[in-house]
């Protein structure tokens, strides 16, 4: 440690990713990478490139991305900020609106990044346990304005449990809180089609609602870098103008997130097929005797059979080359979050599952 | 203005880049961005890179390019952290080591982006002017020291003028100062070979000293947002493990960083070529009545001719489609920054002022 870090960082653990091996030869089924490569437009944009442009410094507000992702979502350019990844999205809005010695919230559990950056802030983090279903507590709001909290992060559909909270209750909690929400739809692609899906239409209406999208996972580019903020003009107008780096994303990514949003089709489709072989994988673990929640997400929530042990269940898969994710809290530690892979990785987990469960 | 925008980020103003048309129309001298392309390796690098990667998350430190980092300087690979270019770099350097309500300082006239970290952060800039020839100030440790800097920002060799402090000059600072001293070395690559250009030698010496680099300029990558941190493992360690986002550099910006690093010879010539280039640029100036402080730098900062004006320099060549930098402060209104170009560029520049202070 040195005498020059500042107290809260000196006496913070930092974030613990997943596991990222990079040898190609493990089942990664730890941190919710889609299973299917980025669209072919990808690699045809990433051809077209002209290294000769990376001389010259990128497009600030890489505007032509960030139009895209406004008609995308029947939004203004003004509702959009385009960011490096969901992380400094995240950074950005502590940033913005939470003081050191302010508060953030959250549900409990939640994802672990939260508390991190609200660490690095100086700020505080306060937490409401979610039902025994997964859903928000009916005075969540109100627990939140009562702790004072600038900040209300929400996932939907929520991680690790992959509930799914309407977007009418969602307008409920935004219309009552006296802070920012944001809802962080990292996930939302994985969502059922039925009905709507997003909250986008709180953007609209409300100015106290940011939305948090990621490429990572939809557009299968969680090693670029890229995502997004929505929200009303005054939210997104000073992290645009000034608390995100200058030049937060850099020429490459640009083309790339253009390229995958434009096509929809593709991604789509990956997102109807993980969907149903979520159904199949859950149904399977089910058979095996795991409790599962419903996930409208593209992991699952499995909690052991009764006897069994999540930690040396998580330990013999990685034994046998299989990466899946174990929390060591009270509330997730007898269960396992395994991301939903190919159906034939899937069938691979499910049949070492039956056999270190018959072991 | 949001109601839930922080006071300190409500009150203060956004970094103002230099202009950054992408039309490929305007000569650029305004953004000290190199004039040749970068290494050849680096499209190779990026035709070579199988989009498919892009599918999971990249390898959380960017541990090849540290190591090749690390290896060029002869330094450990604790000694370094990548960051997304300079910008993150100096951002998580105030993150981690500066308090709010803390202190920042630097030397007047500095990087402009420096008191918009500091805002952000809610912490005081202090600022000592820089000699009439541009050096540091002798009571310069003394002063900062007595305002109770946590961090001193020194750009070296310093924008906007040019000047170069010698390695033992800021040895003697770092040693004085109470708290971090971060020397900018972003244009450290332009500076003349004979004897030590850099000041890695203090990061083995000191455990207060970062050294900041990029990619941006020395290797022609702006549109890549590619930088690191050199320094002390206990100043390294709490910026890699807690205040840095987690995947902060992305999979593509890893290939291409290493793929330049390796090319030393390629961005070697393009710095020879600017050096010269930079020295005839000089003497044309001169020839023309602007008054051109020495550079170990990519630009030159000019004093217009007595009787001349800058602005009106800078608007007359724009119109005419050469962007060059304008800042209206005191001690710069009557200078103008100009980006040292390929030698045509320069040629053209001499030229359209000869016309203009004739006009």
């Amino acid at each position: 440690m040195s005498q020059y870090e500042r107290p809260n960082i000196a006496a913070m653990q930092g974030y613990a990713s997943g596991e990222q091996p990079q040898d190609g030869r493990s089942i990664k089924l730890n941190t919710n990478e889609n299973p299917y490569p980025p669209s072919p437009k990808v690699a045809q944009a990433l051809a077209d490139f002209a290294t000769e442009q990376l001389r010259i410094y990128p497009q600030p507000d890489a505007r032509a991305l960030r139009q895209a992702v406004a008609n995308h979502h029947g939004l203004a350019i003004e509702n959009v900020v385009i960011t490096h990844a969901g992380d400094e999205a995240l950074r950005l809005a502590v940033t913005t609106f939470v003081s050191p010695e302010g508060v953030v919230a959250s549900t409990e559990p939640t994802y672990s990044l939260y508390p991190v950056l609200t660490q690095i802030q100086g700020a505080q983090m306060v937490t409401q346990a979610l039902e025994a279903d997964w859903s928000l507590p009916a005075d969540f709001a109100a627990s939140m304005n009562q702790a004072d909290a600038q900040l209300t992060c929400v996932v939907n559909p929520h991680a690790p449990s992959g509930h799914f909270t309407s977007i009418d209750a969602l307008r409920a909690v935004a219309e009552e809180l006296t802070g920012v929400l944001l809802v962080d739809e990292a996930y939302v692609d994985f969502v059922d089609e039925q009905g709507p899906q997003d909250a986008t239409e709180l953007v609209r209406d409300l100015d106290n609602v940011l939305i948090l999208r990621t490429f990572s996972k939809g557009y299968s580019l969680a090693g670029l870098r890229l995502g997004y903020l929505l929200g009303a003009p005054s939210l997104i107008k000073p992290i645009l103008e000034k608390t995100r780096d200058s030049y937060n994303v850099d020429a490459i990514s640009q083309v790339i997130g253009l390229a995958s949003i434009e096509d929809q089709a593709y991604a789509q489709q990956t997102w109807r097929t993980v969907r149903g072989d979520r159904e199949l994988l859950a149904a399977d673990l089910r058979q095996l005797g795991f409790t599962v929640a419903d996930s409208q997400t593209n992991f699952l929530l499995a909690q052991v059979p009764e006897g069994a042990n999540a930690e040396a269940l998580y330990q013999g898969l990685k034994t046998k080359g299989i990466l899946v994710r174990y929390f060591a809290t009270p509330r997730l530690k007898d269960s396992l979050r395994i991301t939903v892979g190919t159906g034939e990785q899937n069938q691979r987990l499910a049949a070492l599952l039956t056999e270190l469960l018959a072991g």
